[in-house]
């Protein structure tokens, strides 16, 4: 055996498992409930996957995929492609998935991610054949050290029938220690959470498993897929000097502190862009408590503003890649990765007092967010964790520019089209326009502050008729709206390509 | 001083400070905000409210009131109809004031019941310049003891500049014992809650507060106002049949026990109807963990069914009141009443593993539930715990019959109006057509359980030419709506009284 597999491989009882990854994607039914690690593109199977792809291409077959969030091209792509995956959850990202479930040939089950290990315990996810996890290495006690991320495997873990590991000799031996690994028990019968702050240790380093349930183990030296986002910008700056000013401001109030809380920042390219404005400012000691640390929590680090990141999974790009798995000594007495059930824990959520950060697709006049469904219908990627931290959050914050798709869309619109964060979890809200506190405010309160601080110059005019006429219509009831009206935006994009209405005047 | 008072008031330094409803009343500023103790129409303080009714009708006087929940007519109908109510919240139920809400003429903030406590701690809500609390007693060492709901006024009492005490002599003396006051620290010194089990108890008996806050003792003897619930009819009677089977089906999954778990039921007739239908039923040692106490639960204690209840509140029917506070020694080693932040905790929903049961004013096919805005704009009640309970839930089920008024409203829409509970938090849909069983289930697959079993005969066909036109419209996407349509069920509604096509076609 390869030294470096025999180095990762601490209990040789399972030296005869080793097999390749075509082996190993033999031993999957057709028809199967899958579970697999990873959680946007970190810590996901890579080679196992690839083969099963390939077994797609010859045979009938057809799988149930869930995992902790969105999977790299392995899955989400490859496996999409061949028509390999009949219902999949709880988040996904990739195009090539997306399309399918947008073309009524995926299921997708799109849920939030601190809710998927109850469902797993109630047999509602399951009954799981197979878990598919990336491991860095098995310890002599047979542990199982995920990689760079732990997501849903430690539950997939305690309840898959079988379990096929994907040995990553890529990645550092380093990861050994980063994990904390707690599951807690069956409902009823369950002890509280015991973490009381960001940085603490409550579990093991590894996840305990059956060492009979291993089915198969895979050499593999593939590494993550590198995150996508976009790199900061002007409008991004601006929203993020917005929200550091609005910081500012609740420390003067007395609710803050110039540590403020722990910070939570949702993915994507808005939030990292937001985190990132920190870096010149003069919050200092901030502690990170999320669910994907991205780029930004790395220049943080870096720059002696974050001194604690705790989170479910690591999506870097390329560059930063390098730079953090290169010398994860240098983070490690600064990072934890906890299960998803855990970092996205409304008990922990609200006891800790979050700040959590997540970017909206649109929201409304009276502050109901749609994160996921673009105008209503098709799915973008899902709602994330943003629902577990903007509900239990102690500042639910959403973020998004004003306007999207070079001007045709406006962000804010007279009715979301789909909700997943309703006026009851909306804290504040940021745009490149600027921001709208909304606590303790009633909706038409909301409308007027949201109206007039964070829609787009173009689209004032016309929220501000449609909400004036909505309140004339309606006696000026609790929420003023006129329902015939309230969806027109996005009939208008659907037939004019813009929300404006000269072009439906025209 | 009435030997009876003396009784009451264990603390003597405070018998100075007893003083008529006038007196009381004649403290607190014009525009001041308000606390007040008081959960559906229970534990609410009645004469200092009536006073200030008399002051408002003879003076420039309105303020923001802040409760539990809703109150009684002294209230949420006499001091509305004075016009002395700014800002109310977080939940109303009085035809008055939601008239006045819909009018525009009260600033109303529907919120989580269990939200309310962190937005006093942060200022969000306050500063509270008077609580008025109704007490059954003060004791010895400063305990105020509430009467029938404890809701928010341990923290308004934390954190009201001043406190006037209705101290309620008409209440049985056997309340005291009967609380349960725990209140978290700060958010980030805040030690998990310890309760896991809701039959514990991990409080004081009653709220601690400084004596020199105390500004009034006012004495009174109005009993609280009855509840109002229509009682079970043959169709609540077949939803409770629906949902005992389910439950059945349950146990024999291996998911439930004959004892299920801790079970919340909401506010209104239907649930309360729903809860009912267990008393003839096989199930025994059910406990239950709720938010209010209506009728249903006594009457499952009196039959053997229910072992122990826990709440916020007691909201009980005229007759129920003699028998239960007639008596209350029969019932006190089965009850507890807490703060509402802790009967509605995330963190202890989710560790006890709730099976909670609300009633939705509309649902879609989809599953998103509409709890509080008739047809999107005019406010019913608010979303009280409903949401709270719902998201954190091992199981989360909503009731409603499948019609209203008379047949023509349709409680299931293509997409309702208003959005309290999103896809993501509703487990299960029960009318007295059927169940639908929404677990791990993608949207298009709850569509056609949601119409197939749920759904009223005369609107069945309508349901599905729209789901089926969405469909194609939209290339079988995610999500399939036909968004100039998704709200032409509420517009036909406000033009022909009818959701019923035939009327338009005619
Ligand atoms: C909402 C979300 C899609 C935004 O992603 P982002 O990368 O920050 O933002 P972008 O502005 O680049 O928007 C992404 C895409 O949505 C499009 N978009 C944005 N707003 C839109 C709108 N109102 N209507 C239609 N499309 C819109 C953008 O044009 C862009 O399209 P493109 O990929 O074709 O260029 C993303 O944050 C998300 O999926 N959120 C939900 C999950 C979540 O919040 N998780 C947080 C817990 S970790
Ligand atoms: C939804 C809610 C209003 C239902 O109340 P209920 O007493 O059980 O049910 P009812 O069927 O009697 O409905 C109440 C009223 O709403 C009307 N209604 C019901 N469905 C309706 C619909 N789809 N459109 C319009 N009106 C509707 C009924 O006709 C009735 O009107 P009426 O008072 O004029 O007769 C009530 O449960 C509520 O306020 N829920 C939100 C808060 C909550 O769930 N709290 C739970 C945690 S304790």
């Amino acid at each position: 055996m390869d030294q470096r597999v025999e180095k990762r491989l601490g209990l040789k009882i399972l030296s005869d498992r080793v097999v390749s990854a075509e082996e190993a994607a033999a031993l999957i039914p057709n028809g199967a409930v899958v579970g697999m690690s990873g959680f946007t593109r970190a810590g996901d199977a890579k080679v196992v996957p690839m083969a099963l792809v390939e077994r797609a291409k010859n045979e009938q077959f057809k799988i149930d995929v869930y995992t902790g969030a969105s999977l790299g091209p392995e899955v989400d792509k490859y496996l999409a492609e061949a028509g390999a995956i009949r219902k999949r959850g709880p988040f996904i990202a990739d195009p090539m998935i997306r399309g399918q479930i947008n073309a009524g040939d995926v299921l997708y089950v799109d849920a939030h991610l601190s809710h998927n290990a109850e469902l797993v315990r109630q047999g509602i996810i399951g009954p799981i054949q197979y878990l598919i996890i990336e491991a860095a290495a098995i310890t002599e006690d047979g542990l199982i050290i995920p990689t760079t991320s732990v997501g849903n495997s430690p539950i997939f873990a305690e309840y898959a029938e079988n379990i096929i590991v994907e040995l990553n000799i890529a990645h550092p031996e380093s990861l050994i220690g980063i994990h904390d690994i707690y599951v807690p028990k069956a409902q009823g019968e369950r002890e509280p959470i015991p973490l009381t702050n960001a940085t603490q240790r409550i579990g093991e380093i590894g996840i305990k498993v059956d060492p009979a349930k291993i089915k198969a183990i895979v050499v593999s030296e593939e590494p993550d897929a590198p995150s996508l986002i976009v790199p900061p910008d002007e409008e991004t700056q601006t929203m993020a000097n917005i929200l550091l000013d609005f910081f500012r401001s609740e420390i003067k109030a007395g609710r803050l502190t110039n540590k403020l809380m722990p910070l939570q920042s949702g993915v994507g390219s808005v939030a990292n862009a937001v985190l990132d404005g920190f870096a010149d400012s003069e919050f200092e000691d901030l502690v990170v408590a999320s669910e994907v640390l991205q780029d930004a929590v790395f220049n943080l680090i870096d720059a002696g503003k974050v001194s604690y990141a705790s989170a479910t999974s690591i999506t870097i790009s390329e560059e930063l890649q390098k730079k953090v798995y290169g010398n994860l000594e240098k983070y490690a007495d600064k990072l934890v990765l906890r299960p998803q059930e855990i970092s996205n824990h409304p008990e922990l959520i609200r006891r800790l007092g979050l700040i959590s950060i997540n970017t909206a697709l649109e929201l409304d006049i009276y502050g109901n967010v749609n994160s996921t469904h673009v105008s209503g219908t098709k799915m973008m990627n899902g709602i994330g964790g943003s629902g577990d931290f903007a509900r239990n959050a102690r500042l639910g914050i959403f973020v998004t520019k004003s306007y999207a798709k070079g001007g045709a869309i406006s962000s804010i619109v007279p009715m979301v089209s789909h909700v997943d964060h309703t006026e009851h979890d909306v804290d504040v809200i940021v745009t490149e326009q600027g921001i709208a506190d909304l606590r303790g405010l009633a909706p038409k309160e909301r409308a007027e502050l949201i109206i007039e601080n964070c829609a787009h110059p173009d689209f004032k005019e016309q929220l501000r008729d449609y909400y004036n006429r909505a309140v004339e219509a309606t006696g000026n009831s609790q929420t003023p709206h006129i329902l015939e009206e309230a969806l027109s935006w996005h009939v208008n994009l659907a037939k004019n390509k813009t929300m404006k209405l000269e072009t439906v005047k025209a």
